[in-house]
This record gives structure tokens, C-alpha cells and sequence, in this order.
């Protein structure tokens, strides 16, 4: 008899395969669940191998669409980098991925979910909120946190022996001690020590390999020209891009931001090797590249700046980090989220206008701007237009600023020379 | 008979020239003080035409060397940004002219201080709340505030009128409508309009000229092999340079940063177009180019974020954000800029290691590093090691991290699946 | 030829009558206009007054329920506390009384605003920066900031002395050397001293006398018994109260509020006597006594924190301290506080629920609360019951939360006995 | 042969009474160790019951001194409160607690700890995070969370038919179905369910026993006339207490806090009752008395805001919000929690000075102040001596404020009269 149903998600790679077979083992009845996030897949090479590992029903979910519009919308609109360098090109995609998964163990009265991530990482965290937060009496079942499955599986070779007595297919050995994740808005790369299996960890001063990278070119060997383009805003997301010399447009929001990790991937922009601080608290080397994401966030800036007034934009760069470490910690679906992602909607209202800027050799550099709802004066601002400003005020504006200045310094004196 | 003594922070050039014999016709006793900060200058030149303009004393103050260790290195620590984008070069200069200036004054014994910043940008404010700062009594007398001037002043022609019949040397008409503001840090490039004198502004959209850098080659035209820098850090700020290539290896702070800027410069590192919000609350665009300041941004973050913990990482991340708007607004002598750069600097004492870069068409991109400080536990990473960490405590912590978001969602229900 | 139309904030006050009768003099037309939020004030002798002295037209606006519902509703809701202490009443009543003064203005075609506002005091910057923004073309006459003015009318008794000559109806002496702002919120004291016309300061370590209070009674002369109420809320702002033992019972905004303030000045409730920080730079002190908005600004924070997730608690604590600081500032009208004020709306959506509490002898206790919206869960927090809560979780959260910590003390050392 | 040697956190009641028995019962070897952190016990019984029942050794530690000096005094300087009401009594003396702990199991060689903290409280948390932070390789022994203990011990009964098998002196029955946590700083009230045992939950609609306080009197029962007294403070904490009338005073930590909870407490000060969110993400109810840390609080705000400026004021005040959460949540040995608690002690080097106060009916009322250090200037803030204030510098000063909001408002539009 069945212990119930699971839905696993599935990536019809040679871990997941596995705990789909164990999870039958254990009793389990699978349905197996791959979302298409964007990533470089043959999905229906993965569709046949669940079915013929087991599954009992196999769900391919185009969440591409709503991956862009529902998370990466909103992360644009934040500004959103944690650290101050990392562009949650995973985070965002952990829940787009739950949500979908969640709704099928609904729809298919599944009481468990399960997953693939490991016990170390923040993805499970990420993974895992997301389900209890939106199936609250979900039961999850996190193989490599469950000492049966872990000490089975001690290595890369204990899984293939075990694929092999089972029937699952073996993939070629990876040439390189890399792992990686795929999705539409980045690859984030962890390298595995060839002999450790399943090694997050590598010294961190030795260099990633140049040919590691897949969505973005190395820039040594990008164009020697660079890509003009314009970006249109809206309510602080992106409604066009037009590549300003070949004359191309795109409109919707997979397409424009399938089109700016073209551009952006061609001339090599969006890589960082970061040391980031994972939510369970250890520090962990990542390799990242985020073509199409680092264009916007420069851009986004950019129309941003022109038009939102500057005391807006300082509470709302608070909200943004605030915004950044929740989703960075899994908290995607969460009051405090909810709250902070539709206070920053609100800011951006006005956020609209024009942007040009060149792609190249992996930088990305703002040409120009403009904006029907600007707030750049450039009669106020122009030296020789007095207008309503009157230059004399502003030296009542600076002794009044100075008052406790001064006030301060008498009394506590003043410093040194060298500070 | 004298009205005084002012101290003119002057730069050899043509506003402040007409401003030092003004003030000696409005009856006032002029010292000139010009501070070598690092722009490229000839300073003797400017003595002696000081003096022919009745200068009773002119100081030339070389101070470069406490400009990088008292003003650049804090800013470093605390990874000054001012609204995500600049680095604040000129925000960081003007406590150190002023400073300086004050010393003068007071040494002089001159009640007055007098300089040539406009009346709508942030310069007026930063160089007036350092001198009431330090020297509450004095008297500032800022003649692009006073109606007096100004509307005598009002263009080029004017000035250089004023300048023929007062034997002051007239400078080449410049080619291109930019006016610069250059130091060992960076150079701020502003448009004057044409026909407009000292106007600020340009249409948004127009790009900049591909001609107007001086600190930085283009990218384009940059090498197409990178250099390759290893910097060492102590408490937070570079001790060492080294150019692992060529062997090349700098350890004052002027040298380092100056070397910095030479390979930052010959790579066209630290190029950016913005529009920014000046503290008078009007929106301004600036061009700058920061070479050396951003590569050592780029390597103090990753040295930061490799030896810090990540709460400590993020209440220091709040307090750089409020030294940034304090530097940027004026405020550096100020009680609460001290309290902050203090806090900020206790946090930097493990802040210590050597980074790898290299530095190509534009970029900055990091290598490795390595650190005896580091909190980076390799064994505890990696996941075949388990050593103190149990897997199985992460579903511990995602279980009561969820407590509240399960409360939350069976209350308040869920959101549907387009958000 | 008149110089144009002034429109004059108008107390009936000797301040305010010679204003206006100068502003005539100068050759305005001035109209006057008393704005009622809820000062004990003869309003029709107000007016008599205005029209004697040449007031082209007098207008009294009662804006009690708009004060109410439009301003201390989202303080309420804010938590509104100005450096831990203040509630803001004469801050939030300065937006209420300009916009309407700004309407007057338009409707009536006038160019000028004035007002009887000192010149170093935190009024006139939010009586005008209300006018500023809500009105950008006014003009704004401050005859205290005026040397003609200031120069002529050195002290009250010059003030007097032109009210004679001008038929200006002279008040009789008040007995103690105390200025009081009052209002629906609250009231302000700051002491005049007996020699020196208008000054604000006392030495601090003076106690203010027993008899100064009005809204309040003397705790000491307090009823012995507790009054107990309940108050209901809604979307964070009360919409009813009852006085239990009493069966009274308020439902509008203004009675509520007016019922409150008799009920907590019965009992003493809300006096301080502090020193606060001026926007302008200097430290003040003021004597408050606030016995309706203190009763309210205790209930809410129980109700809120009662009904409002603790994530949620932490970012919205944050919006309303950034929003005490505004609104003390003068910046309620400003596009920050606007977007502030909203975000914390949102955030009361669910902040609904009954409180009861008793006041007596100058204290508020807070006696139970319940709440449809409630977070609370009793089965969730009681410890016999386990439901979903297995306590085994909590050793994973907290060995997880302790990773980091024992990482660092490992690698740093350990704080010797005495830190 | 024994599993090791545990140092227990030992109260000498049923509960930890019974965990020592259990514990060696389970084949440890079992050293009680006791603090005294100013709770009403008396200690030498403890330490008979505690050998009587098995322990090898028994620690009775006074702590008093340490606990005022190095926990309370801190949280002075902070102004630490947990959401914005609870003044954190049992959060200090937990890391107080722990920190001893730790030191005897290190000098004694245990390699365990255990207390009797409950499987849903912070104080699990507070005590576990202490003991990984200060003795990294510990190992915690936690019985209300083990299954083979709270399932054998599932009410008051069970533990009370243990004693009696195990010959452990059985209390009394308390009367009310109310536990409680007692130290020099406070009481916290949590009510038992009389046919619960152990639940931390009730109607939080039904008020408290009136009769339920220890260390405060009811205010309806206090003395009918205040108490005045003068408290003097050095960096940021007071130094001498003294009371005016009767001419007592106090000049040592531990006199001073124990003086200030006995005029508190005869007074009625420092009775709250709230709901709060635990790190663990429920909502509990806490009743509490907190006679001088209340008084403190009160008069440290308040020489605070004298002598700081408010900048300062403003930067330190979100450190201490941060304080009060990393306390609350156990954090109080973390590389954060040392980073914000030395920017705050950093902070207070100049408050200084003397607050008279006087003490009523369950409140505090600031009566004055005086300090070598205030930055309270007479001169300045009155309004009829000008000194270096110039009232016109305001008219400049509140222009250029309004620049950005005549812009915004001017493209924006206006808010109609009804918000």
C-alpha cells in the first residue's frame, strides 16, 4: 500500500532520478514535476525517463512567462542585489518553481512534496518555505537531509551503481568539477572537487576556469563593437528594447529579456565570482553570470534616478535591501515580502521613460535618457536662468544646516590635523 | 584701510582669478591658497599669477598624501556609494581643501573665507560646512551667491572682459561646452551650454562625447590583454599593490593609489552618465571617471565580504549608505559623520587579505582570494564533510522559520497564482 | 494701489492683530483666517476683531473632523513618536491649517501667504513648506524673519505699545511667563520669560509649575478609581470607544477623539516635559500634555502588534519612525511622506480588534485584547498541545543560527569574563 | 560508567529538580549550578536539595554585580526595547546566565550543559545561542525537546508522582495557574492553565489577577505623594542616585538598580501587559514588572536627548532598535551584537549630567536637567537674542527644502482637500 503521494520536483538529471526510484522504494507513489524555467533542456528525453522510471504521472510546465513577469519584474523594480553584488538569478526562481509544484500536489491530493537540494545550501530554504507558506500542511521529504538516503548515497559513484541496478540511464561523466544552475536569468556555477563528490567548496584563490561559462561570451573574445540599445520603462519594468543600429524590437516580457541575454551574453556582461553568506550561515564561493539581468539593473537605475524624487528613492533603497536579503533567505511568499514588494510597486509608478546605452566588452554604459514624467528641471538646474531660484537662499540654507555644526564643535573642540 | 583678511580657495583659473581681484576692490586683504589634490596643474604657474593679481601671500599645498589616508581610505571602508552609482570623488575633496584652508585662515589670522562654487550645486555647502565646522566664527564670503557679482557676472564674456581690463591672464577658450572638476580620485565633467555660460545642463538623452575623458582611455581603444593585480589589505584599506605580470609592486597609499589609477585609467575603468539628486533637491547629470577608486570598490567588497560576518556585514552596509549621504551633502565634519566613520572603522579591523584581479576593457573582474582572517570554513562548506553540521538541523530551521508564514497563509489565504 | 492680497493665519492673539494691521500698513490687502482645530478660542469675538483692525475678509474654518480623520488617524496609525517622546500634535496640526490657508489663497486669487510664526522655531518651516508644496507660485511674508519687523517690535511691550496707537484691543497680562500652542491633539508650553519678550528657553533644570497644565489634571488631584474603556479598531485607527462601568459610548472620529482627551485629561494621562531636537539644529524644551493621542498611541501598539505579522512589525517600525521625522520636519507634504503614508496604510489592513484598558492617575494599563484578524494562535503557543509544532525543531533553528556564531569565536576567541 | 559530565542550569524547583534525577538516571554525572541574578530563593536550601538529590558538585553563583554592569547597563545605553513595549528583562539576564554556565563546564571539563527551558520559548534559544558562542563544542542537553522526556512528563503530575518516587521535596501547589521568571531586572508573568500544565496560553482578552505582581505595588495602593529623585549619569549610565527628600543616596551599580526597582516598585512602575512576537515566530502574551529598568529608561532618554546630538541621536537610535532584537532573539554573544553594543557605548561618551525626576502612581515624570555636556544653548535657542543666529538664514533654509517639492507638486499635481 502506498504512503501517499509525492510530487518531486524533477530536473531529469542523475540525483533526481534517483530519489525518484528510492522514493518508490520507500513506498511512495511519484509524480514527477519539471519546470521550464529556461533552462537548456530536452524535455521530453526527461518526460520519457520519469515515465519509464516509475512516475506515475509527469508534468513539463512552461513557467517561462510568468517567471519574468511575476519574479523577475519585481526584482528589477527593487533593484535587486544582494551583498551588494549578487543578482538572485536562483532565488527568484525557487519560488516561481514551489508555487507551480505546490498547486499540483494540491490538484492531485499529493500530501508530500519533495526535492533534490542538498542540506547546505539556502535552495532547500528557499524550496521549502515556499511550500509550507502556500500548503501549509504539506509534508516535505528532503532526501539529503534524511541519514537513510545521505549515508546510502555517499558519492557520485554509490549513485551511479544504484542508477545502474535500476534502470536509470547514466549521463556522461562532466568533464569539469563544476555543477551548475540554469535559468532564464542566470547560471550559477559551484564547483565539485573531482575526487569529494557533491563539494561546494574549492580554494578560494584559485581562478574558475575561462571556459566555464555558458550563457555569456568571455570578453576577451566579444565584439569589437558594441550593441546600441533602447529601453522602455513602465511602472518601472520594461516594455520595449530596440537595438538602435540592426533596428530590432521586442515587446513582451520574455522576449525582451530573452533578447537582452543575447546581447548581454554576446559581449561577455554579468560575471562575477563572489564570496556571498548563505542564510544557514556559512560563507560560500559562487560564480555567476547574469547577462540579461545586470543590462536592466544598470538601466533600471538609471530611468529610476530621473524619476523619483530623491527622499522617495532613499526609503525605497532601504526597502530594497530589506527586499533582497528576504528573497535572498527564501521568504518570497511571506507577509513582510508581500508587504515590501507592493510598497516598492507603489514607488514606481512613475517610473517611465527612455534609455540608451551601449553593451560592450562586458560592460554596460548609459548613453542618455528621457522621460515624460522626468523630475530633472533643466531650467531650475541651469546656472544662468534664475527662474524660481534664488542663490542667495541657499546661504541661509547652509548657516542653518551649520547651526549645530558649530554648536557642536565649540563645545567639543575640534579635531586634529590627522584626524 | 582692509575690511579683512579672506582666505580664497583658488585654482589658477579664470572665475577665481576675477573673484581674488574683486575682493581686493570691495577692500579686503586677499591670501590665495590653491591645494595640489592631485589635479594635473601647473602650480608655480599659478603662484606667480596670484601674486601679479595682488595675492598678499599664496599657499600651495601638496595634499595629496592625506587626501588617499584621511579621506579616500575611509571612503573605501565604508564602500562609498551615493545613490548606487557615484563614487563621490569631489564630495570626498572638499573637507580636505577645506580643511586646510581653515588652518590658513586661522593661522592668518584672516576672519574670511571666499571660493568660487556656484550657487546651486553641492560644492557651496560641502566646502561652508567644513569651515563653519572647524571654525564656527568665521565669515565666508561666496560671490556666486552675492547679487553684487552675479549680476555683474553674468557669462564668460563678462568675466573675461572684467579679466582684460584688470591684466588678468585670459585662458584659451576651451573647445568642447565641458567644464571639469579634476582630483587623485576623479574627474566630474559637467556641460556648459554653448551660448549659455555656466549652465549645468544638456538634454538627458544626448550622449556625452566620446572625446571628453581624460583619466580613462576608451574601452575600445583599451588593450586586448588584461592586467593581472593582487592587492593586499590591512584594517580595511590597501597596504599592497602588485602587478603579478609585470612584477611591479607599490605600498604607500599615494603610490598605491596612483598606480591604480594608472592601470584603472589605461583599461577605461570607471566610466559612468547619471543623473543624481543633488542635496538642494534638484536633479543633476554628471559624468565621472573613477579608475582607481572603483577597482579598489570592487576588491574591498570582495575582501569585506570574505572576512566579515554577514550581520555584522549587513549593520555595516546601513552605516556606509548614511556615511555615503553625509560625505555627498557636505556633512563630513559633522558629530554624526564621525560617530559613523568610527563605527564604520572598528568594523574593518579583520577586514585583511590579498585579492587577485584582473582589470580589462572597462571591468574589474576578481579572481581569488585568500585571507588569515577569513571566516570561510572550507571543511564546513563542503558537503561530504558533515563535521559539527547536521543536515538534519536544516529541517529544524526551516520548520520554525515557517511557523509563522503556515499562521500567516491559513488566515490570511493564499494568493492566487498571478499574483 | 494695494501690493496685492495677503491671506493671514490669524489667531486673535496680540501677535497676529499687529501683523495684520502692519501687513495694511505696508500696503496689503490682507484676509484673515482662524483655522478651528479645537483651541478653546472665542471664535466670534476672533472675527469681530479681525474685521475692526481691516481684514478685508475673515474667514473661521472649523477643521476638527478633518484634523481628526485626515491627521491623527495616520499618526495613530504610524505610531507616530518623535525621538521616543513626542506625539507630534502641533506638527500634524501645521499641514491641516495651511492647506486649508493654500485653498483660501487660490479661491480668493491670492499671491501671499503670512503667518505670526517665529524664526527659530520648526512652524514656520511646516506652515511653509505646506504652502510650497501645495501652492509652489505663493509668496510667503514671515515678519518675523523680516528686520523692518523683528527691528521695530523688539519685545511685548513694543507690541503693545503699537496696538494702542492702533486700536488693536490689548490682552490682558497673562499671569505666568509661559506660550502655549493648543489643539484638538494636544497642548505645547514653552516658557516666556517674565524680563525677555519671546524667549523659548528656560534653564532646563527648573521644574515647570504644577498650575501650568490645562487639557490635563494633576495625577496627584486624579480620581482615585480607574475609568475602563474599550476601543475598537479598523484598519488601524479606532471606530468606537465605551466607557464600560459608564455604558458611554463614541463612534465618530471627532467624538472619539474628543471623548478620549476628556477621559485622559480626567486622569492626568499624557504629560512630558522634554528636550527635542529642532530641524533647524538647536535642542528645545517643551511641556506637552497629549491625553487622548498618549490613550490611543498605547492601544494601537496593542492591537497592532496583536494582529500584525512580526516581520511585517519591524519594516513598518522603520517607515514610522522615518515618517515622525518628516512630519515633525514639516514634510507632510512631500512626495516621501506621501509614499510613506501609504505604505504604512497598507500595512493596517488587518490591525482590527477590541483592547480594553483602564487610565488612572496618569497611566494607561493595558487589560486584554481580541481580534478577528488575530495572528495569535492558543493551541500553536501552548506548550501541551504540539499540533504542528515539533519542539525537536527548535534545536535544528537553533544549532542553524548558531553555525555562525561558533565559526566566529573559534576563529576571533572568546570575550574574557569581564567584556 | 558515566556519558560525561553536564553542568545544569539549576533553579531548585520541581522542574530542574526532576531534569537532575532524569539526567542521571540516563548515566550522566550531574553538577547543579545556580545563579543568583537578584531573584527571591533561598540559595543555601537549593544548594542541599541539588546534593540531596545527586549532584557532584553545586555552583551557587552570585551574579548580581556582573549582571548590572555588564547586561543591564548596556541595554541602559541603548534605550533597549523589543517592540517599542517590553524592556527586556529575562533577554539580559540569559547571556549572564549561560556565560557562567559555560566558564564552570569549561574549568570543570564537561562537555555538556542542560537547562530547563521549554521546547517554544526564547529562552532556549538565548541560553543555547550563549553556550555555541562561548564554548563551541558543547554539547546541550534539552529535555523538553528529547521525546523520551516531555512524553513521559506530560503534565504537573507526572513530574510531581517522579519527585515523589525519586524523593524530591514536592511544592506546594501555587495558587494562581500563573509561573513566573524573576531577576533584579524584572517578573514575567506567564499563566499556566490549571488543567494544562505547562501552557504559556490564555484569553488575552481576560485581564490579570490584580494580585498577581511581586515587585510593584498596585498603583491604586501606592503612596499618595511621589517620590523625587536625582540621578546622575557618566557615559551613558548612572552613577548616583539620590533622593531628595530623604536625603538617601546610592553610588554603586548594584545599590542603584536595587534602590531604583525599591521606589519603583513602592510606586507602582513598570506593569505591562502585551502580546509579543518570539524569535520563533508565535505571538505570546507576557505580563510584566519592571520597576527600575523602567525608571531608567525614562531618565535616560532623557539626559540623552540633552547631551547628543541628533544626528547622532537619530544613526544611534536604529542601532539600539537593532540592539534590542539580536538581545531579544539570544544574540547577544555574536560578532553583531559586540559590533552595534560598542558603536552604541561609542555613542554616549558625553552623557553626562544630572535629571531630576519624580515618581507617582505607576509613572515617572522628568522634571529637569543639567549637564557639563549639553549641546543645549540658551543664547541660541531665544528668541530675542540674535547672537550668531541670523532668523532670515531660515528663509533660505526652508526654500531651498522646498525646491523639490514646488517641482514635484508642480508636475505631480496636487492632493485634493480630501486626501
Amino acid at each position: 500500500m502506498s504512503k501517499g503521494t509525492v510530487v518531486l520536483a524533477y530536473s531529469g538529471g542523475l540525483d533526481t532520478s534517483c530519489i525518484l526510484v528510492w522514493l518508490k522504494e520507500q513506498g511512495y507513489s511519484v509524480i514527477a514535476y519539471l519546470a521550464n524555467i529556461g533552462q537548456d533542456e530536452d524535455f521530453e528525453a526527461a518526460r520519457k525517463k520519469a515515465e519509464s522510471l516509475g512516475a506515475t504521472k509527469v508534468f513539463i510546465e512552461d513557467l517561462r512567462a510568468e517567471f519574468v513577469e511575476d519574479f523577475i519584474w519585481p526584482a528589477i523594480q527593487a533593484n535587486a542585489v544582494y551583498e551588494d553584488r549578487y543578482l538572485l538569478g536562483t532565488a527568484v526562481a525557487r519560488p516561481c518553481i514551489g508555487r507551480r509544484q505546490v498547486e499540483i500536489a494540491r490538484r492531485e491530493g499529493a500530501q508530500f512534496v519533495s526535492h533534490g537540494a542538498t542540506g547546505k545550501g539556502n535552495d532547500q530554504i528557499r524550496f521549502e518555505l515556499t511550500c509550507y507558506a502556500l500548503y501549509p500542511e504539506v509534508k516535505i521529504i528532503a532526501p539529503w537531509r534524511i541519514p537513510e538516503f545521505y549515508n546510502r548515497f555517499r558519492g557520485r559513484k554509490d549513485l551511479m551503481e544504484y542508477a545502474q541496478q535500476h534502470g536509470i540511464p547514466v549521463p556522461v561523466t562532466p568533464k569539469a568539477p563544476w555543477s551548475m544552475d540554469a535559468n532564464l536569468m542566470h547560471i550559477r556555477w559551484v564547483r565539485l572537487a573531482s575526487f569529494i563528490m557533491f563539494s561546494f567548496s574549492i580554494s578560494l584563490f584559485n581562478h574558475a576556469p575561462a571556459d566555464l561559462y555558458l550563457m555569456t561570451k568571455n570578453p576577451e573574445d566579444a565584439p569589437s563593437a558594441p550593441d546600441v540599445l533602447e529601453i522602455e520603462f513602465k511602472i518601472g519594468v520594461p516594455v520595449k528594447v530596440t537595438n538602435v543600429k540592426e533596428g530590432i524590437s521586442k515587446d513582451s516580457p520574455l522576449d525582451i529579456f530573452t533578447y537582452l541575454n543575447e546581447i548581454g551574453g554576446k559581449h561577455g556582461v554579468g560575471r562575477i565570482d563572489i564570496v556571498e553568506n548563505r542564510f544557514i550561515g556559512m560563507k560560500s564561493r559562487g560564480i555567476y553570470e547574469t547577462p540579461g539581468g545586470t543590462i536592466l539593473l544598470n538601466v533600471h537605475l538609471d530611468i529610476e534616478a530621473f524619476t523619483m524624487d530623491k527622499e522617495v528613492r532613499r526609503v525605497k533603497q532601504g526597502l530594497g535591501i530589506k527586499f533582497s536579503e528576504l528573497v535572498y533567505n527564501g521568504f518570497w511568499y511571506s507577509p513582510e515580502c508581500d508587504f515590501v514588494r507592493h510598497c516598492i510597486a507603489m514607488s514606481q509608478v512613475n517610473v517611465e521613460g527612455k534609455v540608451q546605452l551601449s553593451v560592450f566588452k562586458g560592460q554596460v554604459y548609459i548613453l542618455g535618457r528621457e522621460s515624460p514624467k522626468s523630475l530633472y528641471n533643466e531650467e531650475l538646474v541651469s546656472m544662468d536662468v534664475q527662474g524660481d531660484y534664488d542663490p542667495c537662499d541657499a546661504s541661509g540654507f547652509i548657516r542653518i544646516n551649520a547651526v549645530r555644526l558649530r554648536e557642536y564643535h565649540r563645545l567639543q573642540g575640534f579635531p586634529s590635523i590627522k584626524q
